[in-house]
């Protein structure tokens, strides 16, 4: 256990909001679009934590991807749709388009939050907006690298984060992150602690913000 | 396709709300507390459907029970308990302890809708409020007949309810509601039909009575 530096500093700031997400993940991209708000009316930031449901779903619970689950997967394409009508969200991406494999983005979110540190969850957004609005498919290295092209106020270099999201610490970091947030009982896309509280979907958004008004129940 | 004998007056009335629930599940009983007041403020009626999730989730979709899918178990038992608390609920049953088999109490259900139609609602709370607030175990058919002995308002004769439940014709009755709630795509207790517009989870009780109050978006 770590015991922090002043005590009494540490207790009076408030911790930031711990957000776990899949870049493949719909319901992850819906939540992603209204939790730094939700955090700033309540004198929070927010963690972004890249992660990955093929190994919390599918090799630790065992289950099968949302999409290819009977009922279920109809029901979720509905629900999406109905979300997004709701929102007013037009996406290129559909629900049901084949999904990308998201460890390059997910790596490439490493490397920036090792590289440009407290620059990984705007980098985030834009990845999820190139995915899901714009639908580009960013299993593609190159993809990735225009999200700096296009965005230079991000003050990252395209063609360092195209080789950088390949390198061995990326790799590594991805690793661990995914292997942290099991041990933290995440499993899910969006999934939400606060002061280890969790709170999974993004039906659950107004409940944390109950949760964060009120200290708890 | 059967058309309505009278159809203007069909489309002036408004169609019940369709509440599934299996009586094992802690979510769906949550919901049964609070889905007649739902129905009642946006002028509608409830139809109570007593489902299996043995069948849907474990058949169907081919998941396993949800208190034993690692991670996620431990996440409801969370949730479930947050739930209590905030709703101000005292159970004598934990969400924890084994489950009953909850066929003989589904059985009843449906005898009660074929001799005693438009109380099996009443009934299925009166089920909920005995398994779930005072623990009793419901797979043993005495205690089933308690029911009826308990809530002489309800008007359904005890030992009659006790022989019922194991009858053929309740045994077919509840093989047909449960195949019947697959084919109409519910998979989950409590899973609500409004004109056909599905709603999954106690969690959206409060997206159900925007879309009761809107008529969708």
């Amino acid at each position: 256990m770590t015991i922090p530096n002043n005590p009494i500093s540490a207790a009076d700031a408030k911790a930031p909001i711990d957000f776990y997400f899949d870049f493949i993940s719909s319901y992850g991209y819906f939540a992603s679009l209204r939790i730094e708000a939700i955090a700033k009316r309540h004198g929070r930031t927010v963690q972004w934590h890249s992660m990955l449901l093929g190994v919390s779903v599918m090799k630790v619970m065992g289950l099968k991807p949302l999409l290819e689950t009977p009922l279920k997967g109809d029901y979720v394409l509905h629900d999406a749709s109905r979300y997004m009508r709701r929102h007013g969200l037009a996406l290129a991406r559909k629900i049901s388009d084949p999904m990308m494999d998201p460890r390059p983005a997910a790596r490439a979110f490493y490397w920036v939050r090792r590289h440009h540190p407290g620059t990984e969850g705007a980098f985030a957004r834009a990845v999820y907006d190139r995915y899901w609005r714009l639908g580009k498919d960013l299993s593609l290295v190159h993809e990735i690298a225009e999200i700096a092209a296009q965005d230079p106020s991000l003050g990252i270099d395209p063609d360092a984060l195209r080789s950088g999201q390949d390198s061995e610490a990326s790799r590594q970091d991805l690793r661990q992150a995914v292997a942290g947030s099991i041990e933290r009982g995440v499993f899910g896309s969006p999934h939400i602690l606060v002061d280890g509280e969790p709170f999974w979907g993004s039906d659950r958004l107004d409940l944390l913000e109950e949760w964060l008004a009120l200290g708890g129940w």
